[in-house]
């Protein structure tokens, strides 16, 4: 079964996910700059942490079936839409991460969004590594997955920090998403020595 | 006439139907646990739901185009979006489900919603049999369709059932969708025996 | 240059534009089907004449572009996108219609709407018949185009009938749908003769 | 790496903003003509600024992205998603804007987003034009970019005369829109005499 129609459904739902945020952004309800700054300071910050992360897993996914030429079925398609699902509370943890003016709680649900979509792709990413070939490229090109594995202790770290000062649990989130902003190179050189893939 | 377009334009609805359900969730007014599960716990809920159903809904509609390689014009389009329009309005009865928390008339106009879409998913389904070659290939594959047929009883159990209870009539709707998760590997079977499609 | 982003483009507005009238339909406040009645039986009415003035649109901008292999530019990509501005002010309209229970000025401004949206159609097809290969094509397909030809007449009937009575200016709205919604098989009869575009 | 999933993601954010921006203008309470020139005047303006802005992006992004055949990894990825983040934010500034009904900040705040989004696509053409192959293109058909050099100041001079009265700052944004969408027929005429790039 051909990926195309897989990927061009995520697009779908990724492209949806980081507009649709913007929605909950609330307009000022004056219109002086102290206004945007007391009404959407908070807003602007989490919408922009958000929008890296959906970038993020636009980037990792788009290469991941870049090296993938063929799909064996159902159980891809359902770990692809679970991971979609957490994705998709992204809009509701931010809009209430945002509205609470960063409060313990929303923080904790957030950091836990996040860790929940985090182990989905990596869900995803151990189906889609049984399979034949695709799967032994995959491992070629993921090697020890450093950054996958260490995500998760990062999250929980933020959520124990948000129990000592909300925003301090922001610190590691914002970190885990420039860990993963650090260009990382494998695929572009695993398909540069392997031109056929790169059709 | 290719089908990629169909394709696409269904997977972009049905990205936006699984998105736009997101921001019919309320964002709880307090930042307390208790606020989450007082205002959005029944939202989480029925977005689950809605969310597994659109998701076999695209896995369905994936399956049943992937052994189709041309379709025959006009009323194929329209069947088709006689279902997309059955299922555009799974935001609205979503909605309504969960802000009535689960009251009678709410819980029965969302099964029938389902069940309209189980019937529209039918016709379009029945429409593309009557094709010459797709259609062959679609009987082969779809079988005796027992869960197809056996859907709108299911359905109507639950909103009989939401008579007695409300939230009884859940139990049926939820039926059904695991019924159509557990995996149905006809389609990956026949693919896998007749290469040629698979490309 | 190929014609292919512009078709995806264009799907990816019409499907959104299809699905956000949606999130324009009042979730009702009560619980019982009598409310339902009362909020939303306007919503619901005109939210299925939107949704099949914009299934018909997709059809026949599907059908057009079929025979399209090509486009020369700029000016074909203004004339879509006009045409797209147009059609994206159906959700806005078409709430005004159904919150004012249907009134006199939202029935004339809705009947404007699909007058406009009629209107820049009928200049895109003008446009693509001015193309060398696809113009002659479009030409043979389309013949006299008494459909196009007569909808801004028909149109024009409802804005007029609406100083009467408003709903009454929803008849020729719901005719001209259905005069549409009539199977046309020129493209396909075409397509039917030549193969070589169907691919 | 071929560009194809990066163009369809691409078009699939622009086609959400255009049609978000309509979830933005506000439905007039009342009934009559007066309500919705009152209510919707200046959202109408803005969302006709907007809408043609995104429409200038979508076509030049197409025409740059048709030259090129192939992309080579990352830092293009996250070059066109900075693109993507600052035109994300049109339907917020836009809906400011209009609910301010022009006033002062709104309007500075929108002439910076214009100028944020100008400048994001001017580093994505200039990274793109790094490449081995399509560089040289992009180089030979955007010559010496007058319009992508004179923006900027356009834009600045309309954040400026918003100071001495706000809707005057608007006659630069205007302009601009203006001279963009003067037809620019370099990427046509390299296509036309590089035929082996337009298929």
């Amino acid at each position: 079964m051909s990926t195309s129609r897989l990927e061009a459904f995520s697009d779908g739902v990724l492209a949806i996910i980081i507009t649709v945020m913007v929605l909950e952004l609330n307009v000022p309800e004056g219109d002086r700059f102290s206004d945007l700054w007391d009404d959407t300071r908070f807003g602007l910050l989490t919408y922009v942490l958000s929008f890296v992360y959906i970038g993020i897993y636009w980037n990792n996914h788009h290469h991941m079936f870049q090296i993938c030429d063929r799909i064996d079925g159902g159980s891809v398609l359902w770990a692809n839409l679970h991971l979609l699902f957490w994705l998709s509370l992204y809009p509701f943890t931010t809009a209430w991460l945002d509205e609470s003016k960063v409060a313990l709680t929303p923080t904790v649900v957030y950091g836990m969004n996040l860790m929940a979509a985090g182990t989905a792709y990596y869900v995803l990413q151990r189906r889609m590594m049984r399979m034949p070939i695709t799967g032994q490229r995959l491992r070629d090109v993921v090697g020890s997955d450093f950054k996958g594995k260490a995500s998760p202790f990062i999250y929980l770290l933020g959520i124990l920090l948000a129990f000592v000062q909300p925003w301090l649990g922001l610190i590691p989130y914002v970190a885990v998403a420039l860990m993963w902003l650090v260009p990382d190179r494998r695929v572009e050189r695993y398909l540069a020595s392997h031109q056929e893939l790169a059709d």
